[in-house]
């Protein structure tokens, strides 16, 4: 029991004069050692990953890496630092915006793929007869399904890719077994070509590396975080700050212009 | 010449339907296949790294990770994530704090080993020779010279780490040379103890990778933002918003409680 | 319609040339003669308010300005601010941690005040008769009613002056008499003195005022944006940098110390 | 004394069961009875202003109160407002934007105003030969003097207005004076017509009311929180999460696409 009811209690570093022991681990014997993906892995999951989990999560990492200046995060980031404010401040401006829309598909995909496998287990049937009664539920309640579907990619060269790897490193299973057979069934059911996007791919594949689908959007800011700050000091570097950034013509639909009323005048 | 005003230029990711080039790689190509700090480095850098760099900025990030619930920046993420908000949230306030007095040595720090190596070259002075004259000259203007000393390690295992490394890969230049030299110059000019802490090791190993200077609080926030996810996510799942987290105790020294004058009654 | 899909369409603000039209006031006349106050009436709803409607936002934001050091908004405003940041980025950390949990209670306090006066009417029951429903179904589904009780004041000073206010303007309605009753069949069904708190007031208050339920945290930050900067420019002005906040004492229980296993080595 | 080590004094607010004390008053005596420009006055100086004071900081809040979605704080707001997150992450974006290129001007005009005033009355010059005076040494210097000329306002109306009420309210003194000089001397000088833009106005007005310069950014931000809460909630209420922004287009002069080197593959 804590000394005082405000005594913190952490299970993440312990602090020592010349020493930091981070999940069981001494920071000077994970430095140089264990790669960074790794210790990632060993930060959120409270131990060191397996050789293929840590090739694994070093793959969902890079493949968040950047999306060039096109989505809210990186324009967020540039923004901000065009107004004249520190590197730090201006990547946190990005990260803030990974939210419902942004990233999120990771999140609410991994959550709807865990208790579909469930459903699945609990209800004796299998992956793709799944898939298919997941597809319908979601026609007629009109709720769309997170991680399908891309407004560029029609075949996600990121997806693709870690689909590969999740298959090569024995980590793809029943998640990624139903994440494809949605995307089969969405064409099937609905004839439209929803693929799995780069979101719907890492979610099914925590999903079966077994993690929490609250750190989904995690996953895409640990990974982002370095294409902010190439974006923040490109901004910083080549251009000046409080450029105009953005074409200043839009449409003004409110009152039109008009005095005050009398008893303010 | 761009054909309108407000067209942006970048050089970090072409983004095509089914294709992302970074920096001249594809993404598909990088996942899996290019290490995470390796391509955090051609983020950077805009090349890739040797072998020994890719190792190096590895090490570098791992060296960030986590320093418990110590710093600001935990302090932060974890304040803001009692507020009841998402973990997005709660992690960019943790890197805003990444501020000149949390993280700002490396900056700091980056830029006075350049110049003084810079320094050393013109002037003809050994890297010995211009630590005690810099040692010298900022006891004369009553000037800190960043990145030496550390509240709680005496003798911090990460630049130990660190530095072993630097040398074995073939990194460690001038520049972690004066690091040393200047620390030894401290101890024989002042009588302190003041060894090269994290932050003084990593700005001049980067400034021995030939980084710019105004990169120094990215390398920290980069490996940092793993250890705030992990804090923001011990909050969220082990505690409960809103908890009590500080001591209420505390003095107020503002003016005795009054009446307000007769005009606002 | 828009000549390019990218045109964005606003009706805040119209900026032209030497005149700026907000909510088809020229900003020049809005200065000096529209109290602050009214002004951000005015932005929210999109006409100016009565007199009694002015002064009623006006004592809604002063009554948010500030609750010195005890809160997470001041506590992060404050952390952040020690990393040595610009004054708006720690003024920003404080309003970050504004969410559910922490000015939470005006948004999910005022949706619940107004579904349960539409109810009311819906369902041919007086203000007393369903603040008894709510609380006993409450109960049995074992859910809080956000707004009421506080962990310092009993008698919230605050509550009581806006009540007193909103009487005296003409503004209480039924969302504020639904709310009173809620604390009465509180105390009646449940034992429990739980009086509405400031943020149940504010929530009661706007209900009354026809205020969007989304907007319920927006009062609350807009008028606690000024005691953020005043705990941003204490800390800046009276206190060190990286001064030792925080009492360092805590508790790891986290693995014990151990050795990289062998893979690693 | 404080009892330990890391006990906070504050002088903002007095937090007791029932009875909040800001700067001396009870909170219940504020609300209602002091309107919040004037609160704000008493959270920043310490002391509750004149009359003429709280009109005049009043008009302050409302000249920053919104500037369409023109800067950058807006498009951040709305950027991240689109990422899909709560209302008050947007708005903090929003506010990190201000900075030394964006509202900025304040508290560097401030600075320069007051040593200019300072320097004017120890070198025994008027305040129209020290305008002259500082125009010549920044052109020598190459420096820009922050607070005059805006790329859309010739004849900014909330300059106009600002200085006439500083007049009428008998607080336009030295630092006003200055900034009207210095305009002159500007066109004089250099030929150019840039005239005291709406944050030089604040910048000259707040150093006649004693303000510190570092609260410079303060008086925007106080300001501008209300139009960026609206901005974040016509995002929210009337456009899409993730909608289309921004035009794609942009030109990218990254690398060519090319293999990874033989090492990687």
């Amino acid at each position: 029991m804590p000394d005082n009811d405000y005594k913190w209690t952490t299970g993440i570093t312990k602090v020592q004069p010349n020493n930091l022991v981070t999940r069981g681990y001494r920071q000077a014997d994970l430095i140089g050692n264990v790669p960074y993906a790794h210790t990632v892995f060993l930060l959120l999951k409270g131990r060191l990953p397996s050789k293929n989990e840590g090739r694994m999560m070093d793959a969902i990492l890079t493949s968040s890496v950047d999306h060039g200046i096109t989505p809210p995060s990186a324009r967020a980031t540039r923004t901000v630092a065009s107004g004249g404010v520190p590197l730090p401040t201006a990547v946190a401006a990005g990260i803030m915006s990974v939210g419902d829309a942004h990233g999120g598909a990771i999140e609410k995909g991994a959550l709807f793929l865990q208790e579909g496998v469930h459903r699945a287990k609990a209800e004796g049937k299998s992956i793709d007869e799944m898939a298919i009664i997941l597809v319908r539920e979601s026609r007629e309640q009109k709720k769309r399904i997170h991680g399908f579907g891309h407004r560029v990619h029609t075949a996600d060269p990121r997806t693709t890719k870690l689909y590969t790897l999740a298959d090569e490193l024995e980590i793809a299973g029943d998640h990624v077994a139903l994440s494809k057979a949605i995307a089969e069934a969405l064409l099937s059911e609905t004839g439209k070509n929803l693929p799995v996007n780069v979101d719907g791919a890492i979610a099914a594949i925590i999903s079966d590396m077994e993690f929490d689908h609250r750190l989904g959007k995690a996953f895409f800011l640990m990974g982002r975080v370095a294409g902010l700050v190439a974006q923040a000091y490109e901004e910083m570097s080549r251009e000046k700050p409080m450029r105009r950034m953005y074409d200043p013509d839009h449409d003004y639909d409110g009152p039109e212009e008009g005095d005050l009323p009398e008893e303010y005048r």
